[in-house]
């Protein structure tokens, strides 16, 4: 069976619980505004592409209710939905830009009856997740160009299908790849504290019988100081006018570890994820997670209950240790804020 | 209460089983040689110097039992013993080291009857524990020195009073810079995957009242690039006469990360440690640990059953990751084959 992480038919929308894999493979409607926001908060619903797309349906889907509504209403809940969902989760550029989009939408057309509005929503909706389909398509075959037959790479957190609603941003990159190349092989790291690589993306790969090795976040360095790693390839949350690139924390851990063993560290992300309203590290907000994810496993406590715990679910990456952004654009090498515009100004 | 790793007293020895921790403190009394084998197998016992002492113990309790026994039947048993505990696990030198020392004892004193055969073993195994207690010590006052009072420490894997039969190695320098400075700031790593920093160390230092934080093995980066992190200390299994540093697996991720944040990265260990007769890194064996410690946690799946994982259970740092090596004899700075016997020749 051919899963995915979202689905959107006859004004229905489902998705699957991403919190629950790889134990149980279970698909969940989604038609209240609070399902949308917890879905995000959660992570039911993640990765950065995906969560942009979720959030304009779950946006639709919230004020697409029976009830006979004035207009002035209508606008009114839609924009403070609007503002709800974006303070689901922090970093991802992706939420607010796709919630931003459809706000363009409403206030563009506040002359049209709801019916029309409401159509209009749908719209933006369905094209920002064609959009992605799209993108994710072109990321891959764009950065496959950077893959050897004998690569292995080795990939961080969750960037396939699930992160997205098409194939992927680094995951498409190895997908595409491995059409090619049947003998890459794919490092996949657990990625604590909420294991997406353990969970998400070991399952993904295995779905699509790509040869895998699970490891744990502390053995990256050790298996670059063996050569058994040839190529990193993350996604990103959001990434600053300069470069400075927001992913999965752990993220610029392996960035460190790449420029010291010289190995490429390659990131991919639409270029949706650019965020050229900030320049600096600083400007991107890092969103600190409970300590509860650290501290608890299934509920069950895997550290003395009283212990102090800092989470933050996001690092930073500066655009010195990056051999290149992967984008559906082109590939930007020595990012900085000329080659970045170069590149994105492309149509 | 004050708890300890092991216990031995009237010829009876416990341990306390750090599988358990921190949800349960349960002590286990060890009698036969297939139980002292597989508490070290399966890390009921852990920590270099601690393995050392227990497998003393463990071997003269092995041999200590009521039925008569002919001399030859004796050291046959003894030697058969000590070859098959050395075998529970091939990184940490001190298991070999110590089985070692007591081998010499017994072909040392083949004329002597088989009771004063054994109590020359119960001696070695005491001298073994006493020295180790006595090295603890001197290894927290000398490391000591290194520390300033408004220090954040990061320390990786466990090194206190639970990977010794005394206070520590890492941790005991903590412990003695926490007397001076009580102030001080330690991170602490997990240490996946079995936890031993979450599980381990946290309960240490929470039992002293050390002002702690866990983190994930993932965000030592991201702190140290805020500049959280002034110094990171780890203990050794095993030290090469070049300075290759055998140590739980993330420890040279952890060195790497120093040196490109500029952070002195220490290790502290007994002389014990070194192990003069190797000199590179490819000399060490490193111990590659089942897949499901990795693929499971307290028997619950938290990844695809069929996915496969790759466990190495240590790494190797160069010595020109290490700032310094805190020993018991003094500090080795700048780790060589010279400056390492400057100060092991110490007496």
């Amino acid at each position: 069976m051919k899963h995915s992480s979202l689905l959107f038919k006859n004004d229905i929308l489902t998705i699957l619980d991403q919190t629950l894999l790889p134990q149980k493979v279970k698909y969940k409607k989604i038609s209240h505004l609070k399902d949308v926001y917890t879905a995000i908060k959660n992570l039911q619903v993640r990765g950065a592409p995906l969560i942009g797309v979720f959030a304009a349906y779950g946006l639709y889907v919230s004020l697409n209710t029976k009830t006979r509504i004035k207009k002035t209403e209508f606008i009114r809940k839609a924009l403070h939905n609007i503002d709800y969902l974006k303070t689901a989760r922090p970093t991802a550029v992706n939420l607010s830009w796709a919630l931003t989009k459809i706000q363009e939408v409403i206030l563009n057309n506040k002359e049209s009856t709801v019916p029309e509005i409401k159509r209009l929503i749908k719209k933006t909706a369905e094209r920002i997740h064609r959009d992605d389909v799209k993108l994710c398509r072109m990321i891959g075959i764009t950065g496959c160009k950077l893959i050897s037959k004998n690569d292995s790479i080795l990939t961080h957190c969750n960037t396939g299908f699930l992160a997205t609603s098409g194939n992927g941003t680094a995951l498409s990159v190895i997908y595409e790849a491995y059409k090619k190349y049947p003998k890459i092989k794919v490092y996949v790291d657990e990625t604590r504290p909420l294991l997406q690589g353990a969970r998400l993306t070991s399952w993904e790969l295995l779905s699509k019988n790509i040869d895998l090795r699970l490891i744990t976040d502390n053995s990256a360095a050790f298996l670059m100081q063996k050569k058994k790693i040839t190529k990193v390839i993350v996604g990103a949350d959001r990434i600053t006018s300069l470069g400075f690139t927001a992913n999965k924390v752990g993220t610029y851990n392996l960035a460190v570890l790449c420029k010291h063993h010289k190995i490429p560290f390659y990131v991919a992300a639409p270029s949706s994820t650019f965020d050229l309203s900030i320049s600096k590290s600083k400007d991107i907000p890092i969103e600190e997670r409970p300590a509860k994810e650290i501290k608890t496993l299934a509920n069950r406590l895997i550290a003395p209950k009283d212990v102090k715990a800092c989470n933050p679910a996001f690092d930073i990456t500066p655009p010195g240790l990056i051999t290149g952004i992967i984008t559906e654009k082109g590939i930007i090498y020595q990012p900085s804020k000329k080659n970045i515009l170069k590149i994105l100004n492309r149509i």
